[in-house]
Protein backbone atom coordinates (compact mmCIF):
# COMPACT_ATOMS: atom_id res chain seq x y z
CA UNK A 1 0.00 0.00 0.00
CA UNK A 2 1.25 3.53 -1.52
CA UNK A 3 1.47 5.29 2.39
CA UNK A 4 -0.68 8.30 2.83
CA UNK A 5 0.24 11.48 2.04
CA UNK A 6 -1.67 13.64 4.48
CA UNK A 7 -0.47 14.21 7.96
CA UNK A 8 -1.41 13.69 11.12
CA UNK A 9 -0.99 15.91 14.48
CA UNK A 10 -1.58 14.27 17.65
CA UNK A 11 -1.49 16.22 20.64
CA UNK A 12 -1.58 15.40 24.11
CA UNK A 13 -4.00 17.68 25.42
CA UNK A 14 -3.79 20.73 27.54
CA UNK A 15 -7.64 21.61 27.60
CA UNK A 16 -9.93 18.80 27.81
CA UNK A 17 -12.88 20.38 28.06
CA UNK A 18 -15.68 18.12 28.65
CA UNK A 19 -13.52 15.17 29.84
CA UNK A 20 -14.23 12.97 32.35
CA UNK A 21 -10.75 13.11 34.81
CA UNK A 22 -9.56 10.71 36.53
CA UNK A 23 -9.90 10.50 40.54
CA UNK A 24 -6.59 12.28 41.42
CA UNK A 25 -7.24 14.96 39.08
CA UNK A 26 -8.25 18.31 40.64
CA UNK A 27 -8.53 21.16 37.96
CA UNK A 28 -9.64 20.96 34.31
CA UNK A 29 -7.10 22.72 31.94
CA UNK A 30 -8.15 25.71 30.27
CA UNK A 31 -6.42 25.77 26.40
CA UNK A 32 -3.52 27.01 26.84
CA UNK A 33 -1.60 25.27 24.69
CA UNK A 34 -1.34 27.06 21.83
CA UNK A 35 0.89 30.00 23.20
CA UNK A 36 3.76 27.77 22.21
CA UNK A 37 2.84 26.53 19.04
CA UNK A 38 1.48 23.50 18.73
CA UNK A 39 -2.24 25.22 17.38
CA UNK A 40 -0.02 27.58 15.10
CA UNK A 41 2.38 24.58 13.52
CA UNK A 42 -1.68 22.80 12.97
CA UNK A 43 -2.26 26.20 10.84
CA UNK A 44 1.45 26.10 9.30
CA UNK A 45 0.57 22.78 8.03
CA UNK A 46 -2.70 23.18 6.96
CA UNK A 47 -1.13 25.65 5.22
CA UNK A 48 -1.15 29.12 6.78
CA UNK A 49 -3.68 31.20 8.52
CA UNK A 50 -6.32 31.39 5.60
CA UNK A 51 -6.77 27.55 5.32
CA UNK A 52 -9.93 26.43 6.61
CA UNK A 53 -9.94 24.61 9.62
CA UNK A 54 -12.89 22.55 10.41
CA UNK A 55 -13.18 22.06 14.18
CA UNK A 56 -14.97 18.14 15.46
CA UNK A 57 -16.14 18.42 18.55
CA UNK A 58 -17.97 14.97 18.84
CA UNK A 59 -15.78 13.75 21.45
CA UNK A 60 -16.64 16.22 24.09
CA UNK A 61 -19.85 16.35 26.21
CA UNK A 62 -19.72 20.69 26.41
CA UNK A 63 -19.17 21.08 22.56
CA UNK A 64 -20.25 24.71 22.02
CA UNK A 65 -17.99 25.35 24.69
CA UNK A 66 -15.15 23.64 23.31
CA UNK A 67 -15.95 24.86 19.88
CA UNK A 68 -15.69 28.48 21.11
CA UNK A 69 -12.42 28.02 22.75
CA UNK A 70 -11.07 26.86 19.45
CA UNK A 71 -12.43 29.07 17.29
CA UNK A 72 -11.07 32.05 20.00
CA UNK A 73 -7.58 30.17 19.90
CA UNK A 74 -7.38 29.88 16.45
CA UNK A 75 -8.23 33.26 15.84
CA UNK A 76 -5.34 34.33 18.47
CA UNK A 77 -3.37 32.93 15.82
CA UNK A 78 -4.93 34.72 13.04
CA UNK A 79 -6.89 32.52 11.14
CA UNK A 80 -9.69 33.60 9.39
CA UNK A 81 -10.99 30.54 8.28
CA UNK A 82 -12.54 28.00 11.05
CA UNK A 83 -15.35 26.67 11.78
CA UNK A 84 -16.60 23.51 13.54
CA UNK A 85 -18.35 20.71 13.07
CA UNK A 86 -21.02 19.69 16.32
CA UNK A 87 -21.64 16.11 14.73
CA UNK A 88 -23.20 14.45 18.02
CA UNK A 89 -24.42 11.12 16.42
CA UNK A 90 -24.05 8.75 13.72
CA UNK A 91 -26.95 11.11 12.04
CA UNK A 92 -24.98 14.20 11.84
CA UNK A 93 -22.62 12.40 9.94
CA UNK A 94 -24.45 12.05 7.14
CA UNK A 95 -25.77 15.75 6.91
CA UNK A 96 -24.93 16.92 3.43
CA UNK A 97 -23.63 20.17 4.79
CA UNK A 98 -20.82 18.74 7.05
CA UNK A 99 -19.99 16.04 4.06
CA UNK A 100 -19.69 18.91 1.43
CA UNK A 101 -17.26 20.93 4.15
CA UNK A 102 -15.09 17.71 4.87
CA UNK A 103 -14.31 17.30 1.65
CA UNK A 104 -13.11 21.21 1.13
CA UNK A 105 -11.36 21.99 3.88
CA UNK A 106 -8.13 22.01 4.46
CA UNK A 107 -7.28 20.48 8.02
CA UNK A 108 -9.43 18.79 10.61
CA UNK A 109 -9.04 19.12 14.50
CA UNK A 110 -10.42 16.42 16.21
CA UNK A 111 -11.09 17.84 20.03
CA UNK A 112 -10.62 16.39 23.42
CA UNK A 113 -13.26 14.51 25.60
CA UNK A 114 -14.10 10.79 25.39
CA UNK A 115 -12.62 8.79 22.21
CA UNK A 116 -15.56 6.21 22.32
CA UNK A 117 -17.62 8.79 21.37
CA UNK A 118 -15.53 9.21 17.91
CA UNK A 119 -15.18 5.95 17.53
CA UNK A 120 -18.84 5.27 18.16
CA UNK A 121 -19.82 7.84 16.08
CA UNK A 122 -17.75 7.80 12.93
CA UNK A 123 -17.28 4.40 12.80
CA UNK A 124 -17.81 3.07 9.39
CA UNK A 125 -19.26 6.39 8.25
CA UNK A 126 -18.90 7.84 4.92
CA UNK A 127 -17.63 10.72 6.79
CA UNK A 128 -14.86 8.81 7.94
CA UNK A 129 -14.16 7.35 4.39
CA UNK A 130 -13.90 10.88 3.15
CA UNK A 131 -11.65 12.17 5.77
CA UNK A 132 -9.67 8.86 5.31
CA UNK A 133 -9.23 8.97 1.55
CA UNK A 134 -7.94 12.49 1.58
CA UNK A 135 -5.64 11.54 3.96
CA UNK A 136 -4.70 8.84 1.95
CA UNK A 137 -4.66 10.49 -1.15
CA UNK A 138 -3.87 14.50 -0.46
CA UNK A 139 -0.62 16.15 0.23
CA UNK A 140 -1.07 18.74 2.84
CA UNK A 141 -4.56 17.38 3.74
CA UNK A 142 -3.93 17.56 8.16
CA UNK A 143 -5.51 15.57 10.57
CA UNK A 144 -4.80 17.27 13.88
CA UNK A 145 -6.83 16.02 17.36
CA UNK A 146 -5.92 16.59 20.68
CA UNK A 147 -6.26 14.09 23.94
CA UNK A 148 -8.96 11.78 22.49
CA UNK A 149 -8.72 13.43 19.31
CA UNK A 150 -5.26 12.24 19.46
CA UNK A 151 -5.58 8.77 20.76
CA UNK A 152 -8.54 7.99 18.11
CA UNK A 153 -6.34 8.14 15.68
CA UNK A 154 -4.75 4.75 15.66
CA UNK A 155 -6.87 1.50 14.82
CA UNK A 156 -6.03 -0.24 18.25
CA UNK A 157 -7.35 2.69 20.97
CA UNK A 158 -7.51 2.98 24.62
CA UNK A 159 -10.41 3.67 25.65
CA UNK A 160 -10.35 3.62 29.70
CA UNK A 161 -7.97 2.53 32.20
CA UNK A 162 -7.59 4.27 35.71
CA UNK A 163 -3.75 5.09 35.67
CA UNK A 164 -3.08 3.74 39.38
CA UNK A 165 -4.89 0.00 38.82
CA UNK A 166 -3.27 -0.74 35.21
CA UNK A 167 -0.61 -2.73 36.47
CA UNK A 168 -3.42 -5.22 36.62
CA UNK A 169 -5.01 -7.61 33.60
CA UNK A 170 -7.69 -6.33 32.10
CA UNK A 171 -7.75 -2.57 34.29
CA UNK A 172 -6.31 -1.35 30.38
CA UNK A 173 -9.94 -1.08 28.13
CA UNK A 174 -9.28 -1.47 24.40
CA UNK A 175 -11.62 -0.99 21.07
CA UNK A 176 -10.67 0.18 17.96
CA UNK A 177 -10.05 3.90 16.73
CA UNK A 178 -10.79 6.04 13.84
CA UNK A 179 -8.02 3.90 12.10
CA UNK A 180 -5.94 6.90 10.62
CA UNK A 181 -3.04 5.07 11.50
CA UNK A 182 -1.74 1.23 12.61
CA UNK A 183 0.41 -0.24 14.42
CA UNK A 184 0.90 2.16 17.13
CA UNK A 185 -1.19 3.25 20.38
CA UNK A 186 -1.37 7.02 21.45
CA UNK A 187 -2.24 7.79 25.10
CA UNK A 188 -2.53 11.07 26.26
CA UNK A 189 -1.61 13.31 29.21
CA UNK A 190 0.62 11.37 29.85
CA UNK A 191 3.29 12.61 32.46
CA UNK A 192 0.82 14.25 34.43
CA UNK A 193 -1.76 11.39 34.86
CA UNK A 194 1.36 9.13 34.97
CA UNK A 195 -0.15 6.68 32.21
CA UNK A 196 3.33 5.09 31.53
CA UNK A 197 1.82 1.14 33.02
CA UNK A 198 -1.48 1.91 31.28
CA UNK A 199 0.18 2.49 27.73
CA UNK A 200 2.58 -0.46 28.54
CA UNK A 201 -0.22 -2.79 28.98
CA UNK A 202 -1.60 -2.07 26.15
CA UNK A 203 1.44 -2.53 24.34
CA UNK A 204 1.88 -6.20 25.47
CA UNK A 205 -1.61 -7.07 24.62
CA UNK A 206 -1.10 -5.77 21.15
CA UNK A 207 2.76 -6.13 20.88
CA UNK A 208 2.67 -5.37 16.94
CA UNK A 209 1.88 -1.69 17.91
CA UNK A 210 4.78 0.97 19.62
CA UNK A 211 2.86 2.91 22.24
CA UNK A 212 2.95 6.84 22.02
CA UNK A 213 2.48 8.64 25.51
CA UNK A 214 1.92 12.53 24.41
CA UNK A 215 2.44 14.84 27.24
CA UNK A 216 0.41 17.92 27.72
CA UNK A 217 1.13 20.41 25.27
CA UNK A 218 3.02 18.34 23.15
CA UNK A 219 2.50 16.54 20.23
CA UNK A 220 3.54 14.02 17.47
CA UNK A 221 3.54 15.00 13.90
CA UNK A 222 3.00 11.93 11.77
CA UNK A 223 4.11 12.19 7.97
CA UNK A 224 3.76 9.10 5.37
CA UNK A 225 1.89 7.63 8.61
CA UNK A 226 5.20 6.96 9.95
CA UNK A 227 7.55 9.23 10.55
CA UNK A 228 7.18 11.65 13.72
CA UNK A 229 8.78 14.67 14.99
CA UNK A 230 7.86 15.46 18.71
CA UNK A 231 6.57 19.16 18.68
CA UNK A 232 5.86 21.56 22.10
CA UNK A 233 7.03 21.93 25.12
CA UNK A 234 6.63 18.15 27.03
CA UNK A 235 8.08 15.04 26.03
CA UNK A 236 6.57 12.15 23.70
CA UNK A 237 7.12 8.85 25.45
CA UNK A 238 7.81 5.42 22.93
CA UNK A 239 7.14 1.98 24.61
CA UNK A 240 8.51 -0.57 22.10
CA UNK A 241 7.24 -4.41 22.92
CA UNK A 242 8.95 -5.86 20.07
CA UNK A 243 11.60 -7.46 22.19
CA UNK A 244 9.50 -8.78 24.85
CA UNK A 245 10.80 -12.05 25.97
CA UNK A 246 8.64 -13.16 29.35
CA UNK A 247 5.09 -12.10 30.01
CA UNK A 248 2.48 -13.48 32.18
CA UNK A 249 -0.09 -11.72 30.29
CA UNK A 250 -1.66 -14.53 28.59
CA UNK A 251 -1.94 -16.75 31.20
CA UNK A 252 -3.00 -14.89 34.41
CA UNK A 253 -7.14 -14.01 35.17
CA UNK A 254 -7.94 -10.78 35.24
CA UNK A 255 -7.07 -8.38 38.03
CA UNK A 256 -3.25 -9.91 38.28
CA UNK A 257 0.16 -8.16 37.99
CA UNK A 258 1.17 -8.46 35.09
CA UNK A 259 4.91 -9.06 34.50
CA UNK A 260 6.85 -7.92 31.42
CA UNK A 261 10.41 -8.46 30.51
CA UNK A 262 12.01 -6.68 28.19
CA UNK A 263 10.49 -3.20 26.83
CA UNK A 264 12.38 -0.73 24.83
CA UNK A 265 11.72 2.91 25.92
CA UNK A 266 12.87 6.45 24.76
CA UNK A 267 12.08 10.00 25.62
CA UNK A 268 11.34 12.52 22.62
CA UNK A 269 11.55 16.03 23.19
CA UNK A 270 10.82 19.06 20.41
CA UNK A 271 12.24 18.24 17.27
CA UNK A 272 13.35 14.13 18.31
CA UNK A 273 11.55 11.90 16.55
CA UNK A 274 10.31 7.99 15.67
CA UNK A 275 10.20 5.95 12.86
CA UNK A 276 7.59 3.36 13.92
CA UNK A 277 8.28 0.26 10.73
CA UNK A 278 12.00 0.64 11.60
CA UNK A 279 11.58 1.36 15.36
CA UNK A 280 13.96 3.56 15.03
CA UNK A 281 14.42 6.86 18.03
CA UNK A 282 15.60 10.22 15.77
CA UNK A 283 17.82 12.77 17.46
CA UNK A 284 16.27 15.16 14.74
CA UNK A 285 13.12 14.88 12.80
CA UNK A 286 14.41 16.45 9.99
CA UNK A 287 10.78 17.10 8.50
CA UNK A 288 11.56 20.36 6.20
CA UNK A 289 12.37 23.93 7.18
CA UNK A 290 9.19 24.21 10.06
CA UNK A 291 10.89 22.64 12.52
CA UNK A 292 13.11 26.22 12.36
CA UNK A 293 9.88 27.64 13.02
CA UNK A 294 9.45 26.50 16.27
CA UNK A 295 10.03 28.78 18.87
CA UNK A 296 11.01 27.98 22.64
CA UNK A 297 9.11 29.64 24.92
CA UNK A 298 9.68 30.20 28.70
CA UNK B 1 35.01 -6.47 48.42
CA UNK B 2 32.51 -10.00 49.63
CA UNK B 3 29.18 -9.63 49.17
CA UNK B 4 26.50 -8.93 52.21
CA UNK B 5 25.09 -11.79 54.15
CA UNK B 6 22.23 -9.80 54.81
CA UNK B 7 19.14 -9.10 53.73
CA UNK B 8 17.82 -6.09 52.47
CA UNK B 9 13.54 -5.60 51.96
CA UNK B 10 12.49 -2.97 50.16
CA UNK B 11 8.73 -2.26 50.46
CA UNK B 12 6.87 0.43 48.58
CA UNK B 13 5.04 1.80 51.03
CA UNK B 14 0.90 1.41 51.85
CA UNK B 15 0.90 3.50 55.08
CA UNK B 16 2.83 6.02 54.38
CA UNK B 17 1.73 8.08 57.82
CA UNK B 18 3.23 11.41 58.18
CA UNK B 19 4.57 11.85 54.82
CA UNK B 20 3.82 15.36 52.75
CA UNK B 21 1.74 14.19 49.81
CA UNK B 22 2.22 15.29 46.52
CA UNK B 23 -0.52 17.47 45.18
CA UNK B 24 -2.94 15.06 43.15
CA UNK B 25 -2.42 12.50 46.41
CA UNK B 26 -6.34 12.00 48.09
CA UNK B 27 -5.98 10.22 50.84
CA UNK B 28 -3.16 9.06 53.48
CA UNK B 29 -3.24 5.39 53.30
CA UNK B 30 -3.69 2.97 56.44
CA UNK B 31 -1.04 0.58 56.96
CA UNK B 32 -2.47 -2.75 55.31
CA UNK B 33 0.15 -4.00 52.89
CA UNK B 34 0.64 -6.43 56.00
CA UNK B 35 -2.28 -8.60 55.74
CA UNK B 36 -0.70 -9.66 51.88
CA UNK B 37 2.29 -11.21 53.35
CA UNK B 38 4.98 -8.51 53.38
CA UNK B 39 5.38 -7.95 56.81
CA UNK B 40 4.77 -11.72 57.36
CA UNK B 41 7.69 -12.26 54.75
CA UNK B 42 9.95 -9.67 56.83
CA UNK B 43 8.76 -11.99 60.02
CA UNK B 44 10.10 -14.91 58.36
CA UNK B 45 13.62 -13.48 57.06
CA UNK B 46 14.29 -12.34 60.50
CA UNK B 47 13.62 -15.51 61.92
CA UNK B 48 10.13 -16.08 62.81
CA UNK B 49 7.34 -14.42 65.37
CA UNK B 50 10.27 -14.85 68.37
CA UNK B 51 12.47 -12.52 66.46
CA UNK B 52 13.65 -8.89 67.71
CA UNK B 53 12.60 -6.47 65.18
CA UNK B 54 13.18 -3.15 65.93
CA UNK B 55 11.09 -0.28 63.99
CA UNK B 56 12.70 3.28 63.24
CA UNK B 57 10.47 5.78 63.08
CA UNK B 58 13.00 8.84 62.47
CA UNK B 59 11.89 9.54 58.35
CA UNK B 60 7.93 9.81 60.27
CA UNK B 61 6.92 13.08 61.15
CA UNK B 62 4.31 11.20 63.88
CA UNK B 63 6.42 8.50 64.82
CA UNK B 64 4.14 7.81 67.65
CA UNK B 65 1.17 6.50 65.70
CA UNK B 66 3.36 5.03 62.82
CA UNK B 67 5.21 3.10 65.81
CA UNK B 68 1.89 2.17 67.91
CA UNK B 69 0.38 0.95 63.88
CA UNK B 70 3.61 -1.62 63.18
CA UNK B 71 3.31 -2.84 66.80
CA UNK B 72 -0.13 -3.54 66.03
CA UNK B 73 0.42 -5.06 62.60
CA UNK B 74 3.16 -7.20 63.74
CA UNK B 75 1.39 -7.94 66.80
CA UNK B 76 -1.52 -9.61 64.70
CA UNK B 77 0.97 -11.65 62.93
CA UNK B 78 1.84 -13.25 66.05
CA UNK B 79 5.24 -11.50 66.66
CA UNK B 80 6.25 -11.26 70.51
CA UNK B 81 9.15 -9.05 70.25
CA UNK B 82 8.60 -5.82 68.49
CA UNK B 83 10.78 -2.89 69.68
CA UNK B 84 10.68 1.05 68.53
CA UNK B 85 13.41 3.48 68.17
CA UNK B 86 12.11 6.85 68.28
CA UNK B 87 15.08 8.32 66.72
CA UNK B 88 14.48 11.89 66.03
CA UNK B 89 17.69 13.66 65.33
CA UNK B 90 21.26 12.95 65.64
CA UNK B 91 21.80 12.85 69.64
CA UNK B 92 19.50 9.83 69.19
CA UNK B 93 21.80 8.15 67.38
CA UNK B 94 24.05 8.08 70.20
CA UNK B 95 21.61 7.01 73.06
CA UNK B 96 23.67 4.09 74.65
CA UNK B 97 20.66 1.67 75.24
CA UNK B 98 19.45 2.56 71.47
CA UNK B 99 22.86 1.26 70.47
CA UNK B 100 22.24 -1.73 72.67
CA UNK B 101 19.32 -2.67 70.89
CA UNK B 102 20.77 -2.39 67.52
CA UNK B 103 23.08 -4.35 68.13
CA UNK B 104 20.96 -7.39 69.19
CA UNK B 105 17.71 -6.63 67.58
CA UNK B 106 17.29 -9.80 64.38
CA UNK B 107 16.23 -7.10 61.98
CA UNK B 108 15.33 -3.51 61.73
CA UNK B 109 12.74 -1.86 60.05
CA UNK B 110 12.54 1.97 58.72
CA UNK B 111 9.34 3.18 59.18
CA UNK B 112 8.07 5.70 56.02
CA UNK B 113 8.13 9.57 56.05
CA UNK B 114 10.87 12.00 54.50
CA UNK B 115 14.02 9.80 53.49
CA UNK B 116 15.95 12.59 53.88
CA UNK B 117 15.27 12.89 57.84
CA UNK B 118 16.65 9.67 57.53
CA UNK B 119 19.48 10.36 55.64
CA UNK B 120 20.73 13.39 57.86
CA UNK B 121 20.11 11.79 60.76
CA UNK B 122 21.62 8.83 60.56
CA UNK B 123 24.61 9.47 58.12
CA UNK B 124 27.94 9.22 59.29
CA UNK B 125 26.86 7.98 62.57
CA UNK B 126 27.97 5.03 64.90
CA UNK B 127 24.41 4.27 64.56
CA UNK B 128 24.52 3.84 60.67
CA UNK B 129 27.76 2.47 60.84
CA UNK B 130 26.95 -0.52 62.87
CA UNK B 131 23.87 -1.57 61.14
CA UNK B 132 25.93 -1.33 57.87
CA UNK B 133 28.68 -3.67 59.62
CA UNK B 134 26.00 -6.08 60.46
CA UNK B 135 24.09 -6.17 57.45
CA UNK B 136 27.72 -6.79 55.39
CA UNK B 137 28.39 -9.25 58.09
CA UNK B 138 25.54 -11.55 59.65
CA UNK B 139 23.84 -14.16 58.02
CA UNK B 140 19.77 -13.48 58.72
CA UNK B 141 20.48 -10.18 59.48
CA UNK B 142 17.64 -8.20 58.11
CA UNK B 143 17.55 -4.71 56.80
CA UNK B 144 13.39 -3.93 56.05
CA UNK B 145 12.02 -0.23 55.04
CA UNK B 146 9.20 1.05 53.56
CA UNK B 147 8.56 4.17 51.44
CA UNK B 148 11.06 6.59 52.27
CA UNK B 149 12.52 3.86 54.49
CA UNK B 150 12.98 1.64 50.92
CA UNK B 151 14.39 4.81 49.31
CA UNK B 152 16.83 5.60 51.82
CA UNK B 153 18.83 2.13 51.27
CA UNK B 154 20.46 3.20 47.84
CA UNK B 155 23.51 5.13 47.99
CA UNK B 156 21.86 7.35 45.44
CA UNK B 157 18.62 8.78 46.55
CA UNK B 158 15.71 10.75 45.25
CA UNK B 159 14.76 13.03 47.82
CA UNK B 160 12.27 14.88 46.23
CA UNK B 161 10.46 15.36 42.53
CA UNK B 162 6.69 15.93 41.66
CA UNK B 163 5.75 13.26 39.68
CA UNK B 164 3.74 15.30 36.96
CA UNK B 165 6.63 17.69 36.38
CA UNK B 166 9.37 15.21 36.54
CA UNK B 167 9.99 15.35 32.48
CA UNK B 168 11.75 18.63 33.31
CA UNK B 169 15.61 18.72 33.90
CA UNK B 170 16.25 19.56 37.50
CA UNK B 171 12.41 18.56 38.64
CA UNK B 172 14.10 15.68 40.32
CA UNK B 173 16.42 16.10 43.37
CA UNK B 174 18.93 13.83 44.21
CA UNK B 175 21.22 13.54 47.48
CA UNK B 176 22.84 10.43 49.15
CA UNK B 177 20.48 8.05 51.29
CA UNK B 178 21.64 5.32 54.01
CA UNK B 179 24.04 3.26 51.18
CA UNK B 180 23.08 -0.03 51.99
CA UNK B 181 23.59 -0.88 48.67
CA UNK B 182 24.79 0.82 45.45
CA UNK B 183 23.98 1.44 42.00
CA UNK B 184 20.54 1.23 42.33
CA UNK B 185 17.83 4.08 43.40
CA UNK B 186 14.75 3.17 44.48
CA UNK B 187 11.61 5.05 44.52
CA UNK B 188 7.94 3.93 45.94
CA UNK B 189 4.60 4.62 45.82
CA UNK B 190 5.47 4.23 41.99
CA UNK B 191 1.97 3.29 40.33
CA UNK B 192 -0.08 5.14 42.34
CA UNK B 193 1.89 8.23 41.84
CA UNK B 194 2.94 7.81 38.66
CA UNK B 195 6.76 8.22 39.37
CA UNK B 196 8.23 6.38 36.16
CA UNK B 197 9.43 9.72 34.21
CA UNK B 198 10.60 11.06 37.77
CA UNK B 199 12.80 7.61 38.37
CA UNK B 200 14.10 7.85 34.85
CA UNK B 201 15.50 11.18 35.45
CA UNK B 202 17.02 9.69 38.01
CA UNK B 203 18.63 6.94 36.36
CA UNK B 204 19.45 8.84 33.14
CA UNK B 205 21.56 11.59 35.51
CA UNK B 206 22.84 8.27 37.49
CA UNK B 207 23.31 5.35 34.35
CA UNK B 208 25.34 3.20 36.47
CA UNK B 209 22.15 2.62 39.17
CA UNK B 210 19.31 0.37 38.54
CA UNK B 211 16.00 2.24 38.82
CA UNK B 212 13.78 0.31 41.23
CA UNK B 213 9.96 1.54 41.13
CA UNK B 214 8.32 -0.34 44.30
CA UNK B 215 4.51 -0.68 43.79
CA UNK B 216 2.21 -0.20 46.98
CA UNK B 217 1.70 -3.09 48.78
CA UNK B 218 5.19 -4.29 46.85
CA UNK B 219 9.07 -5.29 47.82
CA UNK B 220 12.15 -6.48 47.05
CA UNK B 221 13.91 -8.76 49.33
CA UNK B 222 17.70 -8.44 48.07
CA UNK B 223 20.52 -11.16 48.87
CA UNK B 224 23.77 -10.62 48.42
CA UNK B 225 23.25 -6.73 47.53
CA UNK B 226 22.50 -8.22 44.37
CA UNK B 227 19.68 -10.56 43.39
CA UNK B 228 16.25 -9.57 43.52
CA UNK B 229 12.94 -11.22 44.09
CA UNK B 230 10.12 -9.33 43.82
CA UNK B 231 7.17 -9.70 46.62
CA UNK B 232 3.72 -8.79 47.68
CA UNK B 233 0.39 -8.00 45.08
CA UNK B 234 1.97 -5.61 42.84
CA UNK B 235 4.67 -4.79 40.22
CA UNK B 236 7.91 -3.44 40.61
CA UNK B 237 9.38 -1.91 38.08
CA UNK B 238 13.53 -1.69 36.66
CA UNK B 239 14.75 0.72 34.61
CA UNK B 240 18.09 -0.23 32.94
CA UNK B 241 19.92 3.07 31.61
CA UNK B 242 23.12 1.35 30.60
CA UNK B 243 22.43 1.31 26.82
CA UNK B 244 21.27 4.72 26.97
CA UNK B 245 22.24 5.95 23.35
CA UNK B 246 21.10 9.74 23.04
CA UNK B 247 20.41 11.74 25.74
CA UNK B 248 20.29 15.84 26.15
CA UNK B 249 20.28 16.12 29.82
CA UNK B 250 23.64 16.85 30.43
CA UNK B 251 23.16 19.59 28.25
CA UNK B 252 19.90 21.43 28.46
CA UNK B 253 19.38 23.87 31.22
CA UNK B 254 17.30 23.20 34.19
CA UNK B 255 13.64 23.48 33.27
CA UNK B 256 13.92 22.10 30.02
CA UNK B 257 12.29 18.48 28.68
CA UNK B 258 14.91 15.10 28.64
CA UNK B 259 15.47 13.37 26.36
CA UNK B 260 16.73 10.10 26.29
CA UNK B 261 17.50 7.18 23.39
CA UNK B 262 17.01 3.30 24.02
CA UNK B 263 16.02 2.25 28.18
CA UNK B 264 15.15 -0.77 29.25
CA UNK B 265 12.24 -1.97 31.06
CA UNK B 266 11.04 -4.96 33.31
CA UNK B 267 7.75 -5.50 34.92
CA UNK B 268 8.34 -8.03 37.60
CA UNK B 269 5.55 -9.54 39.88
CA UNK B 270 5.75 -11.61 42.90
CA UNK B 271 8.16 -14.30 42.06
CA UNK B 272 9.96 -12.50 39.18
CA UNK B 273 13.48 -11.14 39.96
CA UNK B 274 16.26 -9.26 38.57
CA UNK B 275 20.13 -9.31 39.04
CA UNK B 276 21.76 -6.22 39.35
CA UNK B 277 24.97 -6.72 38.21
CA UNK B 278 24.36 -8.73 35.42
CA UNK B 279 20.94 -6.76 34.60
CA UNK B 280 19.43 -9.45 34.27
CA UNK B 281 15.07 -10.41 34.55
CA UNK B 282 14.58 -13.51 35.73
CA UNK B 283 11.05 -15.19 35.39
CA UNK B 284 11.91 -17.17 39.09
CA UNK B 285 14.03 -15.81 41.46
CA UNK B 286 14.33 -19.02 43.12
CA UNK B 287 15.31 -17.71 46.69
CA UNK B 288 14.49 -20.97 48.91
CA UNK B 289 11.97 -22.65 49.66
CA UNK B 290 10.24 -19.37 50.80
CA UNK B 291 8.57 -18.33 47.81
CA UNK B 292 6.61 -21.49 48.27
CA UNK B 293 5.12 -20.33 51.40
CA UNK B 294 3.92 -16.68 49.60
CA UNK B 295 0.09 -16.89 49.11
CA UNK B 296 -1.66 -15.19 46.96
CA UNK B 297 -4.44 -13.53 48.50
CA UNK B 298 -7.61 -12.06 46.48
Amino acid sequence: MQYPKGKLIAIGGAEDKGTDLEAGEINRNNLNFFELGILRRVVEEAGGIDARIEVITTASTIPYEVGDNYMNAFGKIGCTNIGVLHIRNRQDTANPEFLERIKTCNAVMFSGGNQMRLSVTDGGTDFLAILKKRYQEETGFVVAGTSAGAMAMSKTMIYEGNAARAYLKGEVKMTTGLGFIDNVIIDSHFEKRGRFVRLTQAVATNPSCIGIGLGEDTGMLITEGNKMEAIGSGLVIIIDGHEMMHSNIADIPDGNPISIENLRVHFCEKGNGYMVKERKFLMEAKDGALIKKQVHVE
